[in-house]
């Protein structure tokens, strides 16, 4: 028996026939372009499905269990819906009616960072813990939290929100509206955003050089290249960024104390170069230095694959609490 | 059969005895007076423990099944120590060891804050919810989470440190070392010394006349009374501290989402003069709006006793998750 484990993301949606331990036997990928109607979007959502499928030569009535989406933004899964994603403008878009219209199989949903943290968990840098926190470091921020080998999704489907997590009071607002979340200060977009600002206040930057003084084109990768050749001014809003993370992340650690913390995510693909002074960071200023840092910090492993895979195995009652 | 429940509290020390279902049949209380050796407490504590089982006409070996002890600071069960306390200065402090001196009885250790959590969970303010998070706003903030109605203690003993969130970037100093922390802004301790501030500032305020003029006799109490009366710059403090208190909340329920949070301690006596604003300002500031508030904010029930009961619960595997 497989599953259809499909990403829902901002840019692509991705799908893959996933075998029962977690293996993608056949993926393919298309373009979201947001912009248009949700029953359009989902009607090409159907389509890949029924494609990967095909192409694998399995059958969709015998061979698949049932179909499972991980997708940006907050989904509830006992109603079958988005409940709310800023970046796509949703409100309660009914996904599994929509994908019933042309599927007769289960459906279910999840927040795209709650599929790859059981992925993760199961098959990934998480794997040999039982209690871990997944964080996927991109324009937002995002989590899903594992205890005891299962995903907790909290009360209300949300649980895992901690890009909202208020780290300066009354700070910069966010995109959910309120303002000083650890989001507005660690995603790539406050990256780009500090990054402007840096290279707009020191045009003898590396950074101002490397977009040739055109802002509009900075991307969260320049202050890291740029820092990686030694730009003062680089390297300096890279340290106030990792204190910023590091700030989040020791949040995180005192209030759940996991025994791991994986970062997934692009900002994660700078590899080393973050993990290390982030680690240092995290280890001199972890509660006050009075308890070593036990918490281990480590990267991803399963890459794009992640989503996918977790979102094939979240029809699995037995993986999740509640 | 019947159990030990200990408060090991910073000003007192409270032991009862607990019956299967959680109802005191008597309980004792002492002085901590801290400032004397570990050794010499834990002496006391062992004799205020026979004191209340003799009292109860009860036999020590025949009738109680072990020893619960819930402590401020970090917990340890696994070692049987007190891993750290700020307020007491202790480190690894061997409290099995020390009690099984005086006593053939299995011993647990939890911190006090996870005791409340698990009592108010068994037979209080949230009872009718599977998860939930107890707060209690003392001179210091801590917490218990509540998991599928079992208590959450993280990988190494340690979680529910809430009081160390930062929601200052690189704000105030806390009493754990680091900067910014919830608890240098939200704990008694914090408004306190806010209070002092205001009074200084405002002569002309009525915290100023309700403490004759000396800052040293400041108590949390004093802004809540003079804001009670109208005292336009106790309103103002009192205003600010609730802002500081619905965002390190804010903060919780995005992270873990409970049904429940829970209001313990000092503070939380205050009631709805400090739960309806508070409710108001986090409904208002929730997520940016996007959602209503879903979880439920509440008062404790149990009050002083709650710490005793769920010290003697601390040893029945099925309550603990871990």
């Amino acid at each position: 028996m497989y599953y259809l484990g499909v990403f829902f993301g901002g840019f692509t949606i991705e799908a893959g026939v996933v075998s029962e331990n977690g293996e993608i036997l056949l993926k393919g990928v298309i373009p979201t372009l947001k912009y248009r109607t949700f029953d359009t979007i989902i009607q090409d959502m159907a389509q890949l499905c029924k494609k990967v499928v095909s192409n694998a030569e399995l059958d969709l009535e015998k061979d698949i269990q049932y179909i499972g989406i991980g997708s940006l933004g907050m989904a509830d899964n006992e109603k079958g819906v988005i409940s709310y994603s800023s970046f796509f403008n949703f409100y309660n878009k009914e996904i599994r009616r929509e994908m019933k219209k042309y599927f007769d199989l289960p459906v279910f949903v999840e927040n795209d960072a709650n599929c790859i943290a059981l992925a993760e968990s199961l098959l990934g840098a998480s794997k040999n813990y039982h209690n871990s926190v997944l964080i996927t470091l991109n324009y937002v921020i995002e989590a899903g939290i594992i205890i005891n080998n299962k995903l907790y999704r909290g009360a209300f489907s949300g649980a895992g929100e901690v890009g909202h997590q208020v780290i300066v009071f009354e700070g910069e607002q966010c995109s959910c509206g309120r303002y000083g979340c650890w989001e507005a200060y660690a995603s790539a977009n406050a990256l780009v955003r500090d990054a402007r600002i840096q290279a707009i206040r020191h045009p003898e930057s590396e950074m101002f050089k490397m977009i040739n003084g055109d802002i509009r084109v900075m991307s969260y990768k320049v202050p890291f290249e740029a820092a990686k050749i030694g730009d003062k001014w680089a390297i300096d809003l890279i340290n106030l960024y990792i204190r910023y993370l590091a700030t989040g992340l020791i949040n995180i650690m005192n209030i759940l104390q996991p025994q791991a913390i994986v970062l997934g995510g692009r900002i994660s693909e700078e590899g080393d170069f973050l993990l290390e002074p982030l680690k240092e960071m995290i280890s001199k200023k972890f509660y006050g230095d009075h308890t070593l840092l036990k918490t281990d910090i480590r990267l991803a492993e399963l890459g794009e694959d992640a989503a996918i895979i977790g979102a094939a195995m979240i029809g699995k009652k037995d993986l999740l609490i509640n």
